[in-house]
């Protein structure tokens, strides 16, 4: 098959790969019919994470089932699935309390690579939803979403216990931050404030129920937020960045006893206490339980209630997939999806 | 009056301090009843903290309300009073709320020091609770216990997200420790594990509710939870101690998707981002909003459901305050009541 491979900072590759197989009872393999770059696959494209022995890319997809392994239930060939970047039995004390994401069996769910044309997924009862029936083709970029981005920013916003009545402020314009502001609207928020210096990001976020724009950063950007949250901070701030500055401008951002989710991939952070235990913010964070929430994200896309595939402002087969990486890394779009 | 003042570490003197008065409309000055040395007096005791200009000590306190502000509405010369150590409006958004320790008015509420005979509490209303009548002189160290370590120990619980059926860890075994215990057994935890290796503290500990003791720290003292919690952590962790290795040790002995709920004043903490990512807990706390739980507490204390007044294991008359410092800082003592 044709797969996508990282082999350095900026060299990335479509190249010839060995098709996918069963190797354990529990696998699947799939057909890909849709996968797209991640933000944080940026960082070892860009040298800030290490990329080590070259390795296949991608860990959100959508596709139709080949085969599965002889222990495999609940999944069926021909089945149209989406599945999380983290394998789970789903069945464990820790995925039973929805944090699937820490499975006590999990390991990455695309070992293969999802950049490609087929992935093996281990876990495949656990890890994989199947959709009612095969979707129509402009459904897919937004089953594609649920796979992680859109996953993720429903995370953050649940971890920020947004809900009705709440302000709701969202650090980073990616889209997770954008598919949170398009949470934080579904969960019933009141006031949502995306904080983008970026016109055809801002745009969107208007798009997904933002209600404010903030362009200010650091300390302004801190103050503008109390502005507009009666001088206290936003009830639920969401950090879809993973900075030390994104860190501290969401805690910063946050009124005492609010909630910060955090979902950026955290690189060189280093938390001061004192400042955390002045705040009394409620923090919470880390790798997205995807598969929690892929059930009721299907169902919503599936219903049309919402659209995050609005996400994708690019598409490209895989064939031109470092193409994908140039323009997410000079910030041309915001999400490429890719066409095996 | 006579008073306590630190004047550089380890120098602290009882001597004759000017008698507190009415400042503000809204202030009271109160008759102590009793008084003790907390554990973050310790810090600035020590040298950890600067110590600065001389300055009056105690922010724990009950006593008798001597006299009232014009302003103030709700508490009455005669009434016995237990008060939080952060004086707050208890009208605010952020009080409303139950942060009162981050009322927009928040201030010290023993401006004048606790560790003395009389006090002037700002915003009195807002901060002081009184008893149903003056209590027996048997209750005077579980109120007392209530206006801060008490308080404190539940806040860490609550945040900790303490409830029936859950395991809980309690790293540190000074006063809010232990009883961060009283408080998860009342909270109908089902296993409560003391982190402790100083036998009176233990035994204090099991009288509290403890369930295990662990000795072991660092390493060795969370692979010990993760043993006694099926392999995972436990649900909750109660940090009480303020340092580096205590709330990494707290972090890493929490399941993911499990509470930690820290109270111990921060110094010198600074947590890396990727470990709090990988750990997928959530994290919450900083000075405890004691006053949402006074009135709670005062009935317990009241009703006789609680004792803690029990980690008052050495009584002084205020003369002595500098044996009372001596003997915590010393670990001679648990907790030093003073009598003014």
């Amino acid at each position: 098959m044709r797969g996508t491979v990282l082999y350095a900072p900026r060299d990335v590759r479509v190249e010839d790969r060995p098709d996918p197989a069963i190797e354990k009872p529990t696998d699947a393999v799939i057909r890909l019919t849709a996968a797209c770059v991640c933000g944080s696959d940026l960082w070892p494209y860009r040298g800030i994470q290490d990329v080590g022995e070259p390795r296949p890319m991608g860990h959100e997809y959508v596709g139709v089932v080949e085969e599965v392994g002889s222990d495999v239930r609940t999944v069926k060939p021909g089945q149209f699935v989406v599945g999380s970047f983290i394998a789970s039995d789903n069945t464990c004390e820790i995925c039973r309390s929805g944090y699937q994401s820490f499975c006590v069996h999990r390991e990455p769910a695309t070992p293969t690579g999802a950049q490609a044309q087929f992935a093996r997924i281990p876990l495949a009862d656990g890890t994989l939803v199947a959709t009612p029936e095969p979707p129509g083709d402009d459904l897919i970029p937004s089953l594609l979403a649920a796979s992680d981005v859109l996953g993720t920013g429903w995370f953050a916003a649940v971890a920020a216990a947004v809900g009705p009545g709440k302000s709701v402020a969202v650090v980073g314009d990616g889209a997770v931050g954008l598919l949170g502001v398009l949470a934080a609207q579904q969960l019933g928020a009141e006031r949502i404030i995306a904080m983008s210096r970026h016109d055809v990001r801002q745009a969107l976020a208007k798009d997904f129920g933002a209600t404010d724009i903030v362009t200010e950063r650091g300390d302004e950007g801190v103050a503008r937020v109390k502005e507009l949250t009666g001088g206290l901070g936003a009830h639920s701030v969401i950090e879809a960045v993973g900075t030390q500055e994104s860190m501290l401008q969401a805690i910063r951002s946050t009124r005492a006893g609010g909630h910060v989710g955090y979902v950026g991939v955290s690189h060189g952070v280093n938390l001061p206490g004192e400042v955390l235990f002045r705040s009394g913010v409620h923090l919470h964070g880390g790798p997205a339980p995807v598969r929690q929430y892929l059930p009721d994200l299907i169902d919503r896309v599936w219903n049309r209630t919402i659209d995050p595939g609005k996400v994708f402002d690019l598409e490209l087969p895989l064939e031109e997939a470092p193409e994908a990486y140039r323009a997410m890394d000079e910030r041309r779009a915001t999400k490429v999806l890719l066409r095996p």
